[in-house]
């Protein structure tokens, strides 16, 4: 693929555009296995970017890290029954290993519930052992047939808390804890703000008594899945046998949840903010926050604008992750473009004639308001304003997402004529009243492909929630969240 | 197991006290899948600052990281026949995916050459695109049935590096690099000198052209293969195609190299510095560097006495990791045995006469010279001297580690009878002659159990080595460092 062929627009097609731009923002890359993608150093040092900031945010609430074995027992993931009837037609499974047959086949973790809960019950025997708040980074297998890049693939990188309370309401506490952290990670980091519930039970993790979601909403006005937290009620501690002995002196099964957010938070950070010209990262995501692009025709030229490029460089880099493109093998433009399509935030064009006159041309991917997109301005005054300008971005981008997000958000429908309408046009999040009941979760989806993302938390709700269900038309038990997803 | 039983000692057996040790300062447990097990948090913090370390300096030479597939199509693995037959009686395969029969059988990475090297033969079409400069932090599958936690186990963490270079003595300086780097992080960080070189032909990695290895000696006086570095010249660029037009405008096969270290490494640290009563952690990588003890018997005492420890661990927090043990479920003497078993260098220990006082009771976890393993200080005096006293530390469990891998080598060693002696009694290095034959390896091998670690780097060459083999006195092309090893 030429690196200088423009993009499918955003708006002609949403899906070959995604494509594109992971693609050509040496994000991934295809491999030889089917449905397996290879995360590039630019793609995997955004991934490490997030990992930080989420595992500061785990560590600073009391969370530890340990690292639990890739492979489950068949049996073991069968003894939750929900579990094993969600996850069973997804596995893969090794019948082979030291080059013999298996006598007990073994899965890959699909999630680790069913290997977590046997090992950690031998590390709780009462009260004093609880709570227990564990945290796994780590590769996760699906069997996936249709798959896209950071959204559904056969293997991902994710993260997993598995958390063991005294008491029901504890563990509630920690899995809406957990959605909490997701949701400010979302709105801090990624300016990609979420709407956050509960599931209904039929969109609800497989052994969950509460799944929790964040759901952002893309450009293309579909709800991504983007962070989920579960309370696992003692159905996990039931099957597994892990109980413990209460300040009391009984003994009873402990209560879990567990949580989870993966790599395809790439593929949400992409669709929130990129454009036609490629990716747009948040600067706090941003592996290059600020790219230095030095101008020059002869030797001595190159010499005084290197020397200028790396002076900035130096008075940047301990608050400002930032870089100086000093390739001889491409021309300035064809680095412009590069960046632009990797999304740094600020471009930094130095030539001659700006070192004599002890200028700097700061270039903004993004403008937001009346700002300009491309500024001369003195050395040290650039200097000075660019972190500054880097937080601007940050909201702004944040303020832009937010702002489509409730654009595209439509409240207090009662016609389900209109629904439908809308779904099948602009799409979008759409709140209305619901009966509780899944024949009118399974009409709905069969008629527009929307699903209930959730159950909205009150700061979401409808100060006029409709009070009939959209599809029935009887008494409605919860306002609900409608759009089409990923 | 009960806490407070004492360890089998390590004088009496070497093999048992480690595994008492790992399992008892809470680094890893059993799991229900044979030869796998978890990593406890305390030990996966041990894991995280490792990965810190290795992971700053590899990015400090130009490495970024990225992420490759954990499935390889047995196909691939096949393609580079050394590298198969080395690695396929070791082999994990998914035969069954999503409910059905594969096609094609999927290996688990037992390393990635074979998968990271087609796709990365995309990345390069000409001398522009090197040296390309690649890790990954991944999990790996090897079928083994003798299993030793860190040391030997079906799945194992590390980091695999993979590089491409114009030239084959770019690949060889990469190489040796690597095992500087190496060398240096066990030197610096882990106070476990270890000697370097080049490994036999029969030795080396199955597809290199020359596999470098760092070798630290264990208590028990064996080796430990603790990271390699391998220079695999054109092998697996001619098996999977990976060619660049180089800058004459020609077309050649790229020079790769590859290179890693496991959580073996975590096994090493704990042969290399445990005693009788557990783990010995270098400062550098004890995930808890003074731990803050208050006693107290009334809620009074529990007051004051919790706030002098808070003060000191506020003070410490910025330089020292540091934690206040403030649990109301453990008597004081446990909590000392606890923290002792689990390596923490330093103890302050703090009473209300020591409030009242104004000072603390510095405790150390092992004691270097004349020093006083339990000294009464002033609180500020105290705070003032733990870096320095950390430091200290740090350099004595280095100079220990070094003085006993000396005197525990022989060199100018010419009599077999002898060295056979020394191996069947306390073993140790043993630096003689070799004439190059693969016979005169096995032969040793067979009566000794001991192998060839090195042909050492000049820097641990003996001024005067034998100039006859060992094994059968012809004339010695190499000076070699034998040992039985893990």
């Amino acid at each position: 693929m030429s690196s200088d062929r423009k993009l499918t627009p955003l708006g002609e097609d949403f899906s070959a555009w995604y494509n594109e731009v992971v693609l050509r923002a040496e994000l991934v890359d295809y491999t030889p296995v089917k449905g397996s993608l290879v995360i590039r150093p630019y793609g995997y040092a955004i991934w490490e970017l997030i990992q930080g900031a989420l595992d500061g945010m785990f560590k600073a609430t009391g969370h530890e890290n340990a690292y639990f074995p890739l492979l489950i027992p068949e049996s073991l993931l069968a003894k939750e029954a929900e579990h094993i009837e969600g996850f069973a037609p997804q596995t893969a499974v090794v019948t082979r290993g030291g080059g013999k047959e298996l006598e007990e086949p073994l899965v890959i973790r699909p999630t680790s519930e069913a290997i977590i809960w046997p090992i950690m019950a031998g590390w709780i025997q009462s009260y004093r052992d609880l709570p227990l708040l564990i945290n796994q980074w780590a590769n996760i297998v699906r069997w996936e047939l249709r798959t896209r890049p950071f959204l559904r693939t056969l293997e991902f990188l994710w993260q997993e808390g598995h958390t063991a309370h005294a008491t029901q309401e504890e563990a509630e506490a920690e899995a809406r804890q957990m959605l909490g952290i997701y949701r400010r990670f979302m709105e801090d980091w990624m300016a990609m703000p979420p709407v956050t519930g509960r599931k209904t039970e039929r969109e609800k993790f497989a052994g969950a008594d509460r799944t929790y979601s964040c759901e952002p909403m893309m450009q293309d006005n579909r709800a991504l899945q983007a962070a989920t937290s579960h309370n696992l009620g003692q159905k996990f501690s039931r099957a597994f046998e892990v109980k413990f002995q209460t300040e009391a002196g009984e003994h009873d099964y402990v209560w879990s949840t567990s949580w989870g957010a993966s790599t395809r938070l790439i593929g949400g950070l992409v669709m929130t903010h990129g454009d036609d010209v490629g990716l747009i990262l948040p600067p706090k995501l941003a592996p290059i926050q600020v790219v230095v692009v030095p101008i020059y025709k002869s030797s001595a030229e190159r010499a005084s604008v290197l020397e200028a490029a790396e002076r900035i460089r130096a008075s940047l880099d301990r608050n400002v992750r930032v870089k100086v493109d000093d390739r001889d093998t491409l021309n300035p433009g064809a680095k412009f473009y590069e960046w632009e399509r990797k999304g740094v935030p600020v471009r930094l064009e130095i030539g001659p004639r700006d070192v004599a006159a002890g200028q700097v041309m700061v270039v903004r991917r993004i403008v937001f308001g009346d700002a300009e997109r491309k500024v001369a301005m003195g050395e040290s005054e650039a200097i000075a304003m660019l972190e500054g300008l880097l937080e601007t971005m940050q909201a702004g981008l944040h303020e832009r997402a937010l702002d489509r997000r409730e654009r595209n958000s439509y409240r207090g429908l009662k016609d389900y004529g209109e629904f439908k309408q809308i779904m099948s046009q602009s799409g979008g999040y759409i709140y209305t009243g619901w009966c509780g009941g899944e024949e009118c979760e399974s009409k709905v989806k069969d008629d527009t492909k929307a699903t209930i993302r959730v159950i909205p938390d009150p700061e979401f709700r409808s100060d006029d929630a409709p009070d009939k269900c959209i599809a029935c038309g009887a008494e409605s038990t919860n306002e609900v969240v409608w759009a089409r997803a990923y």
